[in-house]
């Protein structure tokens, strides 16, 4: 496995590969790698006959008063992890020269990504995307994986496939989770012993909202309001939102009727989670 | 020579060249198609196993006050044209195929578009700069080729091809002329007889405070008020802007110690006509 901070050798290495006729599978990451990203790095590496990993922290797509300066970084290890996986190259560039002198582009979806995070996070999509349009240009994957926690980052990362025809095709994969539920995230390890102990209330009190809409409860605004009160009695838990919206366009629905996304944001203490569930109730 | 609306296969046809291993050159236009149009395509040709001319007048980037509607569409003789300069597809999509339902990403550049026709045009290069990453992605061409009387659009285009690693090889052909100097230009036919003739005055003013700078006149400020006097005696002129700029970033100088793009935008009765000149002093 390559490690390489250079966008020309990585660009190189790459456009190699698809001159030999080998497919690309892309896993596009800010580091500290856990198992969720690892499941990632296994499902570019069953469908493509070269795996990258990128692990770049993007300033760009965290807000003034976020966490980008504590965000953690652990390249050697993650190196270690993607390396055992299959991955054939990690590029770890650095910031200035991904958003290197005079740098002005800026790609942006709207609609997709108004809602849920994007109404908290001002500008986190817009950096996201940009950034993603910039590492697809060096990669030139044939396909790349989004973990589904993130999930209108996904429908987002679609959209602008789709629309500026980069002929990408995304993969979102399965939300990985501890024993006790809690979705796998980088920062979990921001958490107290009380705050972890009670984050593992957000999936149970998705998945109990989940099951109401399977059980034939056909309101969203009661499956909203089943997650909101199994929240109530974790002091240290406070519900940035809690949305129900069709998984591809991330507009709001208020019945069970399609496929819906419950998705939420929740805050333990200072540490700022989300997690979701799709509802697909047998109509 | 193919002609197709049809956005599938225009991609299939490039995608088929490319496989054979042959290169594509391409000229985005909006048809109305004149000798300058022309020149784009020949140079094209002449770099390239294979040419692509898009037609396609794309509302996003016309104001609301502007000629969208009125704007000239020839598509019979502009196919006509680019058949006989050797051109191998003309891809003439529909606006409801390039900005298919849902469509919601932008791309803009910031900084080299902010001033000239930025600063008048507000939204005017977002739409430029979406529909040429959208064509882009459609043909997948070597290079691109664009003209010089649009001097911002093609350094616009650049930052955003460098910035985004599409990897485009960007061509800026020179500008071409009526004998008389105008710049040659779809909106021309827009002209009355009396402002057509006043037009010509618009490139003598040019090329005049270009002499001035070249025979030692260093003051950029002494070289726009030479073209403003020189416009002074034509009253169906008016003056939108006149500047000078750094040809790579359009950031205004105030000497012409270095290379200076002198560009310009002045209306002719209800026509909005641009035009520049490079002006490279010896130092």
């Amino acid at each position: 496995m390559i490690v390489t901070d250079s966008e020309q050798s990585a660009a190189k290495i790459c456009a190699d590969w698809r001159a030999e006729g080998l497919s690309i599978g892309f896993v596009p990451t800010m580091g500290a790698l856990h198992r969720g990203h690892e499941s990632l790095v296994e499902l570019a590496s069953s469908s493509s006959d070269r795996v990258v990993v990128s692990i770049f922290v993007n300033p760009s797509q965290f807000g003034p008063s976020e966490d980008l300066d504590s965000y953690p970084r652990t390249l050697e290890e993650d190196c270690n992890k993607v390396r055992e996986l299959g991955a054939s190259l990690v590029f770890a560039p650095k910031a200035d020269a991904v958003y290197s002198s005079g740098f002005s582009t800026g790609v942006s979806v709207s609609n997709v990504s108004d809602g849920l995070c994007g109404a908290f996070r001002r500008g986190h999509f817009d950096g996201v995307t940009t950034v993603c349009a910039v590492l697809f240009g060096i990669v030139r994957p044939d396909r790349a994986v989004f973990g589904m926690k993130d999930a209108q980052q996904v429908a987002v990362i679609k959209r602008m496939v789709s629309d500026l025809r980069l002929g990408i095709e995304i993969i979102a994969a399965p939300i990985v989770r501890e024993s006790d539920g809690l979705a796998l995230s980088s920062r979990n390890q921001y958490l107290s012993f009380e705050e972890r102990q009670q984050a593992s209330t957000i999936s149970t009190a998705l998945r109990n909202a989940s099951d109401l809409a399977l059980s034939g409860e056909k309101s969203c605004k009661v499956i909203k309001n089943a997650f909101l009160v199994a929240l109530e009695h974790s002091d240290l838990l406070r519900v940035q939102y809690v949305e129900t919206v069709d998984p591809d366009t991330m507009i709001g629905v208020e019945t069970t009727e399609k496929r819906v996304l419950l998705a939420v944001a929740v805050f333990a203490g200072k540490t700022r989670l989300i997690d979701n569930i799709l509802i697909e109730s047998e109509v």
